[in-house]
């Protein structure tokens, strides 16, 4: 049974509601900080890490903290609070922090609450873009407030010439070398773009791509896809997940139209 | 010698502002054309073309026939004009297609002057992103107004870590099957991004990536480039020239920061 059923409807709108007031003041302040300048610094992972991405989370936090104080909150920035509770909010305050930097505007905000392990709420936002997109539980997929209806493909567009969103061969072997998986994904779809963010997902939520792999990720980078995607029409499904020493649990995910998902997921087996 | 020394300095500010005010007028029209909706056909290829394509280079060549006469034009959607000319304007009105037909803000209008085979006047423009790149033979490289100054990249920088702008690997096996190239270059820098359209150039003459690659692609798609990144500071070299039977004249090219041209032009050797 899907526990997210146990949930009086009006609730999620109002959790779905809160969640889109908690993106537009993030993108407020992301907006602010751009035009005010910001710090960059190396984590010890060598990944950049911005005062943007410290004080858009900790802006998040504070919001939720004041409204839902008993929820838990994932960042990626902080460490976890409330791991116990039964809704967690889960946050890259800054997505795509690398062309942040470099002042492209691919980068995004992702905001997810997820209830006992499934995903109730999810959204991503691109500030420099002006394109947003939420999703909620029984209540559909929006974009800029237009609602989405994806059409699944046809097998025989599934011909070389389908649109495919990759991660890098970066994200293949970052905590492991899996680049065979990305070797097969690019010879099988040749026709891919790699835009190394969320941007990739919301094409996909948008139908800009017909599917989308996200791989070598913490459960910030996709927690809102999943509902995003599966309120849209489309399907989702965690191809793999292990844990990267010294790192944490890193996971690989399928999501787009069924059947180029379905295809896809042959690659992992 | 190069021949360009030959043109007097205020001829080619002159050609200069009017590749500019091409490119705005060229902006407009493709920003009311999306307001107002296009058409989308397939091409023999079973490429895109929309109404948009064919009508932004329309107006750009009446524009250069009104103010060139004896001009020569090459664009991507109707016949060369004045072959012979010494000053040919180059144009792809609508590159990217496919993402334009998808709504997604990466396409970019290009257009180039050359001067005896040399390029003279290069600029690339994205309306929905509001980048523009711009740049005249001896008066330096601009984005948005802003002069730019490439610094190269350290040895030591090129890690892994280095970010570089790649085609697709459909680029690289459409005309025939150099896939080993997109595998060698995947492999030496997985810190890659496939952008699919002239952004990822702008992306190299702004500096936001190290370098790009261009690849299979006729003249239009890399015409401004070469003068954009060099009177940017960065170094252009073409790796491959050949004719694609049925097709016409392709190139593959290798641009930006110049310790990674050169490094990238090995893997072509």
């Amino acid at each position: 049974m899907d526990l997210r059923t146990e949930i009086p409807r009006r609730d999620i709108e109002r959790l779905h509601t809160k969640a889109l007031e908690f993106s537009s003041a993030a993108r407020s302040l992301v907006l602010s900080i751009i035009t005010a300048g910001f710090e960059v610094k190396r984590k010890p992972d060598n990944s950049f890490v911005t005062s943007a991405d410290l004080r858009v989370e900790e802006h998040l936090r504070g919001l939720i903290q004041l409204h839902f104080p008993d929820h838990g909150v994932i960042g990626e920035e902080y460490p976890a609070t409330n791991p116990q509770a039964a809704y967690q909010w889960i946050m890259d305050p800054i997505d795509g922090t690398e062309d942040f930097v470099q002042h492209l505007p691919t980068f995004g905000s992702i905001l997810a609450l997820h209830y006992r392990g499934e995903p109730l709420v999810g959204v991503i936002d691109h500030p420099l873009l002006d394109m947003r997109v939420h999703a909620a539980f029984g209540l559909g997929a929006y974009y800029n407030g237009r609602h989405l209806k994806l059409t699944d493909i046809d097998a025989s567009a599934i011909d070389g010439s389908e649109r495919l969103m990759l991660p890098a061969r970066a994200n293949f072997i970052k905590h492991r070398d899996d680049g065979h998986l990305f070797d097969a994904l690019n010879r099988a779809h040749p026709n891919h773009r790699i835009f190394r963010s969320c941007f990739s997902h919301v094409c996909a939520v948008i139908g800009a791509a017909d599917a989308a792999v996200d791989y070598g990720n913490p459960v910030w980078d996709f927690a809102a896809s999943r509902i995003l995607i599966e309120e849209a029409g489309g399907k989702f499904i965690v191809v793999r997940a292990w844990d990267a020493p010294g790192f944490g649990r890193v996971y690989g995910s399928v999501f787009g139209k069924p059947l180029l998902v379905d295809r896809l997921k042959t690659l992992f087996d």
